[in-house]
């Protein structure tokens, strides 16, 4: 079965980690295939995602599906006997839908710029950012997880931003930890699973990913 | 059950006219608040969508519901017996939501420019709506709706765009239908039904708002 689930993925992408620790909850067995986004894109890639050229693209039985959130939507789906992740109540699932696309609109953005600018622009993302990670503790609550009891589909979308942290407050010269000390203890309970601990990359190795980046990009 | 359902829209919404067409499928009654977005926004709504503070917003049995796709994939669960809107196979579904996030992501901005920009700015939306069209002919292929033989989810996230068609071919001064003939025939497929017909405002009087909204955004 080892051939039957195939992942284009990048293993620092916030995007891509959503699907790996999706795959480790579920217990599935998976092909990884890096794409070295830094350089060419492989023709696979070109081949299963030609709207957006990007990864995650998951191959599941010879066909692609693309968009993290989509692709964990279907593997929730298909293999629904262990670890759902989506609430089974109709209004809960809304809930936990509307709080995936809130952070997909809200948190990628300000949380680029931090490490791509400088200056004003990136003193308004650095607030811009915790404004969000503040919106978010208030969702959690006294909640373990966005998921109630159970570590769920808004935790497992979140979560990989966590790695990005340290280059975050390099870059940034700010701590996350002092300005929502609840969403680090949040993060802190995730990681106490080893589906996500697993998962994430060490922040400093992904500290030399960004620092390759910003050369690329010309802001370094 | 008058009151067991409330939608908080505004008539020309491209994102309320979903929820509108996905509660005519499923031949749910509902309570229809129009909110005047020109004008000051009803304490109901600040209430109900207090992160995103528009509509359109789905309260049942007092409990809200935001963000269009969201609200229409709840309608489908919670009104499972009749006129299933996304396919029961997960690829399906998948690929369902991917065309939908497409349409999202890809077709919104460029329309909006068409009617809120001149000269190159608005040569270029034109240009990339088109091509977005295009891309969705491609995907209809020859098949009478998205959703295959039966108007599905993605028609039916679709089809509000086509009663903003006339201030587009206007403002825009160039033909829809030349350029994309299949997705006219398309648009005329989805019109034979009533749910449609019925729920998609005539294009005039959308050009008469659209007079209005340009005026309002110093563009006119």
């Amino acid at each position: 079965m080892a051939d039957e689930v195939v992942l284009l993925d990048f293993w620092p992408s916030l995007y891509g980690l959503r699907v790996r620790i999706a795959l480790a909850e579920k217990g599935v067995k998976y092909e990884y295939k890096d794409e070295d986004l830094m350089g060419k894109r492989s023709p696979l890639l070109l081949q299963t995602n030609p709207i957006y050229k990007r990864i995650p693209v998951l191959i599941h039985r010879g066909k692609p599906l693309c968009e993290s959130v989509i692709i964990v939507e279907y593997i929730d789906e298909v293999w629904k006997d262990k670890a759902p992740l989506l609430p089974s109540d109709p209004y809960e699932r809304a809930q936990a839908r509307f709080w995936v696309d809130f952070i997909d609109k809200k948190l990628y953005a300000p949380s680029r710029k931090i490490w791509t600018t400088k200056g004003e622009e990136q003193e308004a993302a650095k607030k811009e950012f915790t404004e969000v990670l503040k919106i978010l503790e208030g969702q959690l609550g006294d909640e373990p997880y966005f998921g109630g009891d159970r570590f769920g589909f808004v935790d497992l979308c979140l979560i990989p931003y966590y790695c990005w942290f340290y280059s975050y407050e390099t870059f940034g010269k700010f701590s996350i930890e002092a300005e929502c000390p609840k969403f680090i203890a949040w993060v802190k309970r995730c990681e106490q699973k080893e589906t996500v601990s697993n998962a994430l990359p060490d922040g400093k190795k992904v500290l030399a990913f960004v620092h390759e980046a910003r050369k690329m990009l010309g802001v370094g």
